[in-house]
């Protein structure tokens, strides 16, 4: 294994302990839950929005913490569901008198741990909602979910309620707009490699050199079946012939277009799959409005990309629009 | 090769053509030239700055053009030089009444194409001066160059003159704050792994299981020495053994700290070094002010990181601070 680090134990807290070194004034880190927060949460004039889920997706979701999208983010380990006590307290440290709104990606580990905490809040008098992300096509049931699996699209949850609450929305309001988000979000991922946790120290599963893995999770889990490598073009095929029928999107949309970096694929593939995707897209009538390009929701240093649509309407275009400051910045 | 690429001699427009697509208000893509350029260049109330050099590299040039940071970026095939006719021509389209500021990587064959193209604008009697960047400490002379090569640290030369320009500065002033930012700063590079370039199919070259390159360049070339892989706080130290002693830089200094990742190396690893590098400078007496950590300046989906540090005073912090628009979004 060759990566940065020191003791894998010791990976998940180091990393936290730079975001709050990179962002002195902003972020706060609490060791004790693994939480990385806003120095200036909880403000009590908004919906205070967490969210935990492994790490080794980064950014998602430490790095997304700041204003206008989450107030906190506690992670458990490297690809393992935060323990239910560091949500619990997150949720205590964190709730304003507006409530707090968990976000969740669906998968069973999570979920115990999200909805156990929730429990655990309410009967402490806290306001407190859950809500479920589920915006992978790939497969129904999956090794680590019953249902879909909450992946890439999650950030446009987290910014919309982020948007909403940093406008004033109250907790049923902010899930009313979050189920909305994820019920028009749609996202595929293609793995070309895989990847290799610290603590194991060995790849999680094993593709062949000419071999990608169409539908895999952003935990290396199976997808829909192997294929053998194929040109950039017959990718974004595979990407928009699961993604655009299964809302379905249709001629006259007007769509949000993210290509996600899955952690070892440098920007210039990812710009490149953009371009491919937005013009077929634009051949089928759907109009790209926006755009995202990069990493939004990783695992580790996998090579492949993930592609997720969301339809917009006006309400939905303003609360992407929104600004919003976090712990990626460019400048 | 697993890559998201058709053609390999597409790759380049094909991600050029996808910058274009994401930014169509901002961003201008000329096919003649591999030229992105701002959709409002030439802008003649400002000195107008170009930067090219091989793609592989990006964000580094093309994602980088925008308000505040570049005018164009007319880049070459992979780790190829650009012609100095798409040199020429984007020096011609861009340069504003002002004049035009050519950045350069210091590699032989870009400050050939640059130096041919700045004579033969001058003959048209365009106002065009050259700036060299040359921050890596690694190496004195180098496979590619004569002198110490350019790497990460243009990204601060980059941001200061485009600030610089921006607020209205000459020529003659945007080169001495180009020059005095490329004085104050330096880099090191480590690969954990080597990098294919799509026409090459191939590994550019070879690293055991269990080494890494000190010192490497961005397209590979060799560094200072090989070594076995080690923890990353005995990484920090070769970077900070390299790095601190060349300027050098010292106790009550202030310094932007960046960590900047090759390619293939996750956001996870690059806080987790950011986060040692930081309190090792601070017990040095080193106060960091300014933090940059992700993708600055790849060599495609190498794994790796770099160093770089610019010790600031109030004029090249303002510069840091100022306002830039370009095509790395998070929003």
């Amino acid at each position: 294994m060759k990566k940065f680090v020191n003791d894998p134990k010791d990976y998940v807290p180091q990393m936290l302990k730079g975001i709050e070194l990179a962002n002195p004034d902003t972020l706060r880190y609490v060791p004790e839950y693994n939480l990385i927060m806003r120095a200036d949460a909880p403000r009590h004039d908004k919906v205070s929005i967490v969210q935990g889920s492994g790490s080794g997706h980064e950014p998602a979701h430490v790095m997304s913490v700041g204003k206008g999208m989450l107030d906190g983010a506690c992670p458990g380990d490297v690809f393992a569901a935060p323990p239910s006590d560091y949500v619990y307290e997150t949720a205590k440290l964190l709730a304003s008198d507006k409530g707090v709104l968990l976000l969740v990606n669906n998968y069973t580990g999570d979920k115990m741990a999200f909805e156990m905490a929730q429990e655990l809040a309410e009967a402490d008098g806290i306001s407190a909602r859950t809500l479920f992300i589920d915006d992978d096509v790939a497969v129904q049931d999956s090794t680590y979910t019953v249902g879909r699996r909450g992946v890439a699209g999650n950030f446009f949850v987290m910014k919309a309620v982020g948007a909403a609450a940093e406008a004033g929305a109250d907790l049923d309001e902010v899930v009313r707009i979050g189920e909305k988000v994820n019920s028009v979000t749609r996202t595929l991922g293609i793995a070309l490699t895989a990847c290799t946790p610290p603590a194991k120290g060995a790849p999680l599963f094993e593709l062949g050199d000419d071999e990608i893995e169409i539908g895999v999770g952003i935990h290396g889990e199976p997808g829909r079946r192997r294929a053998k490598i194929m040109s950039a073009d017959a990718i974004v095929d595979e990407f928009l012939g699961a993604v655009v029928p299964d809302l379905p999107y249709s001629s006259g949309d007007d769509v949000a277009l993210m290509i996600n970096g899955l952690g070892g694929t440098p920007l210039s593939e990812l710009y490149l799959l953009y371009g491919i995707a937005h013009e077929k897209l634009a051949a089928q009538g759907i109009n790209v409005r926006r755009s995202y390009v990069g990493e939004y929701c990783t695992s580790l240093e996998m090579a492949g990309a993930s592609l997720t649509l969301v339809k917009l309407d006006d309400e939905i275009t303003k609360l992407l629009e929104a600004p919003a400051e976090i712990a990626i910045r460019v400048f």
